[in-house]
């Protein structure tokens, strides 16, 4: 029986109009995405279920999207596929904040999680600038990370449990409410992070904190990147927690300045925006010490207002990025590369020295305080040769990070982008066989390989 | 070739005399475990990969010991197996407090690594009760949580790579010196948890925080179990975020007693143990009002050697029991199960029924901050009789944990002792498929199963 007719019969909400499909093939990336056959939206696991098992036998491709904000090809849609959308699983289905724990279906935003927690009191640490778009399912299928992130780490670290459905259209439950738990082989943490390639998260526990640490939130101005590493790299090695750093190059520093009014001292080449939990004030001092022994053209102590308005204006960076844009066909290229953060000063050298050598327009920012760099490049993508400049140019980052014991990707995933960059980074570390081992547990959960096929790597 | 000729040709150090043999067979569980072949005491993965590629052409099982804590019988070792001991692997290889990790062999005792990191001004937060002589490879391989799981988490949370070595003699690296990453599949977590059956660990990439917060430390005593349960959830439920909360029964409380030299209130049945962070005072002051509300018959707030002795004593309970043993061949079962922090109250009280009904002395105490509590059974190792009623209690122990939506292991993994109620678990949440996935995925990674073969699960 044909797909749609199965749909139809089982009364399966579906579109497959081409122009009801449009917003459904691509996704943040620059990857084109092709039309699928259909674009299912179920509004539960066992419809899910169903449409899986009935794929499977057919043999027919499934991408999984959530809030379509992967910047690497993740959701982007594949020809002849059905792409499963989670917008219709958008509830938040249990709290219990002295649990410590919210039970949510993968479609709810993460801002919309963090405003019903916010009313109880209670906080999801993970921040992906993309929060008010990005699902519950999609963060956890990249393992994203965001503004929190050097404090509360990534949102692998925030997941108690999840709700699967597999190829064949088994469900599965993994972890649940508790905190803890020993029981064998980690199921949860095997599909974070996966892509949507091992099966479909349609709901998820998710540990939850009381609330964030008070802070106050600082801005200090470099003229040269390894001062702002160096400054980091000090804070964090005399003790002190950042609950947030994050960094601008020029051209992002001025789009900060613009939308927060904040003025920029002449001569600033690099902002650190950075918050230092105030537990204790003389850890502030400490902090505010340590920073103007590597002498930053000016420090700024923000009070309420212009704390919201840079945090406002950060969050924004890469949409009003894009607002630069002068040139037809242009778009920005998100590159996402984490190195230690002892090698944070030395790599944005060789960052800054790539963008110049390259000759792309490059805007950097990124959550310095876990040593994450974001190298967003203007590119024509109507220009085979500035893409293939570009491609080139990721592909260089990529190697600056790993000669720096760092990772090809932080928190963006891998998708289509980084297929190369991923075996790269497993034989820079002479352990090719981890791509096996992952071949080898994709086999496992989806045989046919039905499931965003050609995203992570290629079987 | 014979195997100890290899051991011998290759230069590989190890033991194969029956007394030299005997410290290696059981561990802190009532498993006996039976005598090896030998004892192999690798000193780096080259060698434990030299072994294990050996084992895995001839077949001969190998089980991998640290510090010998298990207490479910994950490190028994097996009739006919090669033992490789991680004792001699008890470097620290490598630290930055900057960039928050310290790298260490499998072997580091978590006490070491502790003593070396706090040279530094760094914690590594998992603090399991035996971290005197549990070792950093053990504590990875068991999830280890411990007296700070409530505010750190467990060890699946500071974990940032591995070097592994798998069945068939092949060296993998995963994960390393940064602190997120988002690359595929997370082949880190995958061993941990996995009770060395998936490959050997040989050294670890761990993240860590500059201290502990600031803390003070009380004591509440209650009458009923439901109450001291309720302070907890209480205080959890309002936004408070403890350090530590530990929890001990009448007898317990009296050894805490005599080790501390704390003077118990008459009446007292249980012991709350609260880690209140003092950053704020006003939320120690909260805290103190609202475990007012549940009538306790008495609070102490403790001086700094008080707090000292206290932890001492609750640190060293589990051995203080075994002293309290006063019959030939008797032992401590100690069951290990996690719940809610809502389903406390309710289960504290099912758990004494339990006891009662049974009429084994069992002593209760746990970390009660994530709902993890452990019940002590005193049983006469030699007498069927009680070792059936002994095994038939922590089966019923797990049933009251899943009745209340926990788990049947909290931090003491499955080994041999909890292969049935894993299965429950499973079942239990209708998701029986979870063993099919992790018998999947042990044959990817051991297809000749020789990794700790019939620990965790049967194949």
């Amino acid at each position: 029986m044909d797909l749609i007719e199965f749909f139809e019969r089982k009364n399966i909400n579906f579109l497959s109009k081409r122009e009801e499909m449009i917003p459904y093939v691509k996704d943040a990336s620059y990857f084109p995405g092709s039309l699928p056959r259909a674009v299912v939206l179920p509004k539960d696991e066992n419809e899910i279920s169903e449409v899986l098992s009935k794929c499977n036998e057919e043999n027919v491709k499934v991408v999984t999207r959530g809030g379509g904000t992967s910047l690497t090809g993740s959701s982007a849609s594949i020809q002849d596929s059905i792409v499963i959308s989670t917008l219709r699983l958008n509830k938040i289905l249990d709290f219990s904040g002295g649990d410590r724990y919210v039970h949510a279906q993968a479609g709810v935003r993460i801002d919309d999680l963090n405003g019903f927690l916010q009313s109880k009191g209670f906080v999801y640490p993970p921040d992906p600038a993309s929060s008010l778009a990005s699902t519950v399912g999609g963060t956890i299928s990249t393992n994203a990370g965001g503004l929190r992130g050097t404090y509360y780490g990534s949102t692998k670290e925030w997941v108690l449990g999840l709700g699967v459905v597999l190829a064949d259209g088994k469900i599965i439950k993994t972890g649940g409410k508790v905190l803890k738990r020993s029981i064998g082989y980690d199921l949860t943490s095997i599909f974070i992070g996966a892509e949507g390639t091992l099966g479909i998260i349609y709901d998820a526990y998710l540990k939850i904190v009381p609330k964030i640490e008070r802070f106050q939130r600082l801005l200090a101005f470099f003229n040269k990147p390894e001062d702002l590493g160096k400054a980091v790299f000090q804070l964090k090695d005399r003790g002190l927690n950042p609950l947030g750093a994050e960094f601008a190059d020029k051209i992002s520093m001025n789009i900060i300045s613009r939308i927060s009014g904040i003025s920029i001292p002449s001569g600033s080449e690099m902002l650190l925006i950075l918050d230092i939990p105030i537990q204790e004030v003389n850890e502030y001092e400490k902090a505010l010490s340590i920073i103007k022994e590597v002498n930053p053209i000016d420090v700024k102590i923000l009070n309420q207002t212009e704390s919201e308005l840079v945090y406002k204006a950060r969050k924004g960076l890469y949409s009003a990025l894009l607002n630069e844009r002068e040139r037809e066909g242009e778009f920005i290229i998100i590159g996402d590369v984490v190195v230690p953060s002892s090698e944070v000063p030395e790599s944005l050298k060789e960052i800054q020295e790539l963008i110049k050598r390259f000759g792309l327009k490059t805007s950097l920012f990124g959550h310095i305080g876990d040593g994450n760099i974001h190298a967003n490049i203007f590119t024509n993508l109507n220009s085979k040769e500035e893409m293939e400049k570009a491609e080139k140019f990721l592909e260089e980052l990529g190697d600056v990070a790993l000669a720096h014991h760092g990772s090809v990707s932080a928190e963006h995933g891998i998708g289509y982008e980084k297929k190369n960059l991923l075996m790269k980074e497993f034989m820079y570390k002479n352990s090719p066989t981890n791509l096996d081992l992952m071949k080898s547990i994709k086999r496992i959960f989806d045989p046919n390989n039905i499931l965003n096929p050609g995203k992570v790597f290629d079987l």
